[in-house]
């Protein structure tokens, strides 16, 4: 048996470090990656024809499972195009393994045309990143990059392979450290907490992370059962568990003035897995506080703590253990509605159709803000949102949760803005027959825009303006456009054809895309 | 009249700067530079859906105009989005003025969820970035980034405004400062240019940037005709100009056997306005340098050097100011073939169409190599290359050119692979009418991949990484892609199709695809 080289070290490592799954957009530097992944079992390779879609897919990953997946991009400008939706896993703590391809180390200093500073361009981005200079260290660095990953919440390593490394004679593979575990918070901090909510003033726990899986979310219920603190989830979250029989949460608004009027009465935060609530932009004469002056805010616990069991020693130190949890969500699914399309009736229709174990990505941005409560009684399913702000996540992450999970119903809700961004992941979808329902709100603009165009006090737009904030002219046909990345798709004008394409969709094995011409 | 605000300042200074053009893709952090741009006369502004289009489009504007557009892009992400054309901008010697919103200064500590290092994002592909502190700072800046951006050869200027830099009141304009005229190179630099070209050994002029222009080639041609130093272009190219009357020039190979052969009886080697010749990637066992060893390299003009002074001092100095240049191409256009499709054939029914003043953007990868045989003899026309490598540069570089040269017809050639990166382009040509013909050559695969894999050594693929490396299963329908975005377009399966579709597009106003099933 030949010597194994670099690439097959590291692929091996990986594999054995528990990363099974590799996201890629290869290019001529990642031949000898490529031919490795080729050569070892264990490792599923999907392949995205954009590097938003990779990146991505391996964000909506780490949201169900919890264990990094890896990438293949290929050098800078490949990174470079998997940025924005690293920006949005990286807010939402979720771990990858990035493997960059860079040229072959003496080939760097000739300037050949890809070249780029890729640890420049990877570090905004990334909590860990290194450059792995011999085939002899690409193992251990490797390895490193999986513990960096599975660092609590889960992180973004980026690890870059020239190709000399990849192409020369390696060792054999590395073993994974393991990755530090969630740090239990201090019998102080758990203290500090139940003397704020037992203060007599009104009190709020604020969640985040995982004290919005079910388990932790029935200790919050419990302890606002026994204390009357509130239970109030973040504005946007990687993902809540939620559904009839599981405690339900409202999230901080996004419009500043309603978030303002949610917490205007909280004397006594506290922070279980969330950040302080701060406004999503600033605005000329707004806070960016939204806690009111003279709340005190205590953390409880960080997102890379272990939140549950901060739950559980606060419920404990309160005497909530065995109270009764209020909150929890009765089985209750709204009518089908019929007639014209209304935002509240689009709601109705998904509480009404949702199966049980549905993975939402939200990515609805200005239409599904209300599509909570009439799913909150739906059977049990998790809602993923966008943590980092930065739109056309949505499709990429359904990838990703699809693949995490091949028997679970993905449904992408999608602003028709945002879903441009990443509409590549289509393609995806369709070769690795994935089992999401996509629908676009096709508003035909960036109707956020209008909004906020008012809010900054921008006074009346005239046609320029306009035009940078509408979709039209011409408008996007997104039945073609699934049509040419191989999605089956159709179109509802009302309610009641909705209804019939989401009952078709959700019934159809492999992605199906629903156009709702609002 | 109510005080200017900092957007306003900035935008006014733009125009009075001569930056006429924003291509744009907005966000709330940019709704008061947008509000300017609304209120403000002599900017043009472009929507693209994706902010790799946008970038693309300002450097295609720069390469025919060689005066920078502006971008509009939103916070780090938004940038991150165009990075990748700014990667190939930058290698082109694009000139491009970016403007990324940002939070407010005093929001960026609360670490909202778009919060990112954004000149740590903007750093690897700018050559000049500044964050803006103040509403009464950013004219200024603006001027200093216009001066940037003007910077020979073009240079590319991020500019980050934070929204209260935007919204607070501003003093007014700032006036652009000059940027520094191109330096007319050494005498002694003409005169070893000249000494190793008339030493007797075999000489080649290697030519690049604003060497590719006529005149320059004119003068090249000249020096070829008195000294018998050949002529030779860079593999790839910003702009050339080309076609019957003008002095031709064949380019270094792609592949390092075919440019180590066309360049291995070199002893002396010319650079004006290129850089010595390396191969694009490393490969194991073959050569970075693509010149043969004993082979002396003289720099004559560096891209950012007035290019054509140099070459007219080297003809002066040579005595060749008057000898009738060799090279100089004749009218010739194939005759239109028949019959299934061969890359030669689609070259031909190129260069018996194509029409006087064509812009043609080159992205055709594997399938248009072999164009330029066909296509020297064609009427005058320019064609113009992806100078960094990262794909996807190509239709929305179209978009730039045509909004650039509105009255010359532009035509994109695509590999499949390449255009699936920035397909958004399409709906901006839809939006804008642009007078673009692209041929998307539907291969089903990133074929030049499959060469590589086997160039690496990395032996007989398997099933994954055949599939790594294919875009079947399913097949893109570009016709649907096409329409989805608003655009017209049709099929040819054959050299005759083909020749029609062709001539359809070329006759046609606005933009139309036509998908070449290979």
């Amino acid at each position: 048996m030949s010597q194994m080289n670099g690439a097959e070290s590291l692929v091996r490592t990986l594999v054995a470090g528990g990363v099974n799954v590799c996201f890629t957009n290869p290019g001529t530097s990642e031949m000898h990656f490529v031919a490795a992944l080729d050569k070892v079992d264990g490792m599923r390779c999907v392949l995205g024809l954009f590097e938003g879609v990779v990146t991505g897919a391996a964000d909506g990953y780490y949201r169900m499972l919890e264990t990094p997946a890896s990438t293949l991009l290929h050098l800078g400008p490949g990174l470079a195009n998997g940025l924005a939706n690293l920006h949005n896993a990286k807010k939402a703590g979720s771990g990858i393994v990035n493997i960059v391809g860079e040229h072959a180390v003496y080939h760097i200093g000739y300037d050949a045309p890809l070249t780029s500073d890729i640890e420049g361009v990877a570090r905004p981005m990334s909590h860990w990143v290194k450059t792995s200079p011999t085939s002899k260290t690409i193992a251990g660095d490797g390895a490193l990059a999986i513990q960096a990953a599975r660092t609590a919440p889960g992180q973004i390593a980026t690890l870059i392979l020239p190709a000399d490394t990849a192409w020369n004679p390696a060792d054999g593979i590395a073993k994974t450290p393991a990755a530090p575990p969630r740090v239990k918070v201090s019998a102080e901090a758990v203290k500090a907490a139940a003397q704020a909510i037992t203060k007599g003033e009104p009190a709020m726990l604020l969640l985040g992370g995982r004290a919005l899986r079910r388990r932790a979310l029935e200790l919050a219920g419990r302890i606002h059962a026994k204390t009357g603190a509130k239970v109030q989830g973040s504005g946007f979250n990687a993902r809540i568990e939620r559904g009839a029989g599981i405690v339900q949460v409202t999230r901080v608004p996004y419009v500043v003035e309603l978030a303002l009027n949610t917490l205007k009465d909280v004397k006594q935060m506290i922070l279980v897995g969330a950040k302080a609530p701060v406004s999503f932009f600033a605005y000329p004469d707004k806070p960016s506080i939204l806690t009111p002056e003279g709340c005190t805010i205590t953390k409880l616990a960080g997102t890379e703590d272990d939140i549950e069991a901060a739950l559980e020693a606060l419920a404990a130190e309160v005497g909530a253990l065995s109270t009764p949890p209020v909150g929890v969500a009765e089985p209750n699914r709204p009518a089908l509605p019929s007639g014209r399309f209304t935002l509240d009736g689009i709601g109705q229709v998904l509480g009404a159709l949702m199966p049980e174990n549905a993975i939402v990505i939200d990515e609805s941005v200005t239409s599904g803000r209300g599509f909570h409560p009439f799913t909150v009684g739906a059977p049990p399913h998790d809602w993923l949102s966008n943590m980092g702000g930065s739109i056309g996540f949505g499709t990429p992450v359904a990838v990703g949760c699809a693949i995490a999970c091949p028997d679970r119903k993905v449904i992408a809700l999608e602003g028709d803005g945002s879903a441009m961004y990443t509409l590549q992941s289509l393609w995806t979808m369709a070769r690795e027959q994935l089992d999401i329902t996509i629908l676009v709100f096709a508003n035909r603009s960036y109707n956020i825009l209008k909004g906020e165009l008012a809010n900054v006090g921008a006074g009346n737009p005239g046609r320029k303006a306009i035009d940078m904030l509408t979709l039209d002219r011409p408008d996007l046909d997104w039945c073609a456009l699934a049509k040419g990345h191989g999605v089956e798709a159709g179109r509802a004008t009302n309610l009641d054809e909705l209804t019939k394409q989401l009952k078709h969709g959700l019934s159809s094995q492999g992605p199906y895309l629903i156009e709702l011409v609002m």
